[in-house]
């Protein structure tokens, strides 16, 4: 297995990105990613009963439709509580976008990132597609991975390459953070990209486990955001052996782990504001749910996050983190240790003697950036 | 009805304070209140699975005796999660204020308040119990809402006189709050003081509804804390007739509720670092439950907070909350409505269209000056 960190597209997928003017900074705001031949399609979404247009309009074309041939995203703008314009909104680009690459509307996924209850600049953005689409590359996801940024100061890109039957195939992955990051969905944007030929049942479910070991197990604020997509398409442009089941669906999955943890660990370090990247490793629960729950309860405590920030011992937050998790714990049998505080990387170990399940959770510190970035953003 | 903005003992009440050297600057930090005749208690105590020693020594009292004559408190350390040595140490000081007052020593109720997995310095407190027994005044409540304070700016106090039956009766309650305040319970400590005559029953009633409505309807950074403690005596100085149910109960229950309600905001506007006092009206809800799960789940979002600190009008981040908060909204009923940003008292009205419904919430912004007390607090 190969590693790369920098995205490096698959066989027979190609990107493109532009500023088309929803950023007022003039950034690039708009990205295409495009496959042929189309590619199955597996997705998870937030679980915020609020959604954004573009997830409502992917979730209706996934329901319709086996293959994809594109995802349309956006940044600066999440074209959420948009009402019924904002979905007319979603529909008419991803529609233009279809037509431009002369393809069914129904082929074409969104995703949007950005402010919330403000309507996109439709014909700004219909204006762009055509050079959106001439722009098309192999090279492409440089841009791409830029162009989905909202607040992050850095791309979040993985590629690796492994070898399915005698065949090299590739998982590249591509995510923005920064703020708003809570299970589930932990992030607010993921695009995973493969050549490998996989069944949609053994994709589905590769992606299912990997997410809940990733993106699921990360925290920032404790917000959920209304427009988490991870958004995975599998082109089969590689020509391995179809993956099923058995040790090559194990093989794929260990590796779409890795491109999952490492995107999801990324967003944490780029989290808003954040001098601290936190592990909190919770073991002795019950199951995975529990262990989760109680390490997300730590990670989510702003008096927790404001003593890791200060580098303040003050422990006894941790304890109180843990008892308010709702989940019964013993005190005696409660142990914490805490890796020396002066470093960027802290390690949070917490021991229950409630069973033999374990999980691991990252997070960051609460700095005054964080408020300062979160004041001002609009 | 007259209302006090201090504290005034009711009858046959006495308090006291001193400094014992549990606070480092010195500061007042050990305190009694003392009732002769014994009075009835009623207790309200934190949600938290992990819960400090002085509360589990209360649980065990109230459990074992009818009517108390004193209620000891130190703040500076919370003396939670000290295991069995902590424990002995809240029977210790409890035994040791129960002889200097020549009671038995299930007689008296216990509360801490401070930082957590500390040892309390128990022979300065012994040695000053005495002191602290000679100090017992009427006038004594004043350094009593004093001493138990620990990051708060000022003491939280409130006195109400109202008529039962011809008979003045008195209502005194004092808290402290500032930091670590979530339901439920939503304050660290208050203690609620009355001359009234009134069964067990009528008490715990209208406690539990008062609380409810205040101490369970305010939050400041969503950390429950192992030591929230509601404490309320009734010794039957005022000789009205007995309350039971009925009209005097209704009465003295909204009295109690303004007392209580009163004392959860003066902790919200002494929260850590607050420069905003929040009041969030959730209406057409299905239930008042549902109401303030959803109320509290905007309180509680690090988005918001930093946003009405930034007087930033960014509203999709109570959308995104309001979705978040686990129960099933329908965008197109969802209603959003803010006051003007630029003052220090902002309210936010959220509607739903669900049901008839209703809930207040109070809460205080998320500032730069929050996370320094909190990085620093030791």
């Amino acid at each position: 297995m190969k590693i790369y960190k920098k995205a490096i597209l698959p066989n027979s997928f190609q990107a493109s990105a532009v500023a088309s003017g929803i950023k007022k900074s003039g950034k690039l705001d708009l990205a295409l990613i495009y496959s042929r031949p189309a590619a199955i399609a597996s997705c998870k979404f937030t679980k915020n009963s609020i959604v954004a247009a573009p997830i409502k309009l992917a979730k209706l074309y996934l329901k319709k439709n086996k293959t994809f041939y594109a995802i349309i995203i956006n940044s600066g703008n999440a074209n959420c509580f948009t009402g019924k314009k904002g979905f007319e909104d979603a529909r008419e680009i991803t529609g233009f976008a279809a037509k431009s690459l002369c393809i069914n509307k129904e082929d074409v996924l969104s995703a949007s990132t950005g402010i919330i209850g403000k309507r996109l600049p439709l014909s700004a953005i219909k204006q762009n597609i055509p050079q959106l689409v001439r722009g098309l590359s192999g090279q492409g996801i440089d841009k791409l991975a830029q162009a989905i940024l909202t607040t992050d100061t850095s791309s979040k890109e993985i590629t690796l390459n492994l070898d399915i039957g005698g065949q090299i195939i590739t998982i590249c992955g591509v995510a923005k953070g920064a703020g708003m990051i809570a299970p589930d969905m932990a992030t607010m944007l993921a695009f995973i990209l493969t050549d490998a030929r996989i069944s949609q049942r053994a994709l589905d479910r590769a992606l299912g486990i990997c997410v809940n070991d990733s993106f699921n197990c990360i925290t920032v604020d404790g917000c959920m955001s209304t427009n988490d997509s991870v958004m995975m398409l599998a082109n089969a442009a590689a020509g391995n052996p179809l993956i099923e089941k058995g040790k090559n669906l194990d093989l794929f999955t260990r590796a779409l782990r890795l491109v999952c943890v490492e995107l999801a660990r990324m967003i944490v370090r780029d989290a808003e504001g954040a001098s601290k990247f936190i592990t909190i490793t919770l073991r002795g629960a019950k199951d995975f749910n529990e262990a989760r729950t109680i390490a997300l309860a730590i990670a989510n405590s702003n008096l927790f996050k404001t003593a890791i920030y200060g580098e303040n011992s003050n422990f006894g937050r941790i304890v109180a983190a843990v008892g308010a998790s709702g989940i019964d714990i013993e005190e005696k049998y409660l142990k914490v240790k805490v890796s020396p505080l002066n470093r960027k990387e802290i390690n949070v170990e917490v021991s229950l003697k409630r069973g033999k399940s374990c999980a691991t959770v990252y997070t960051s510190d609460l700095t005054p950036k964080y408020i300062k970035i979160n004041a001002q953003y609009n």
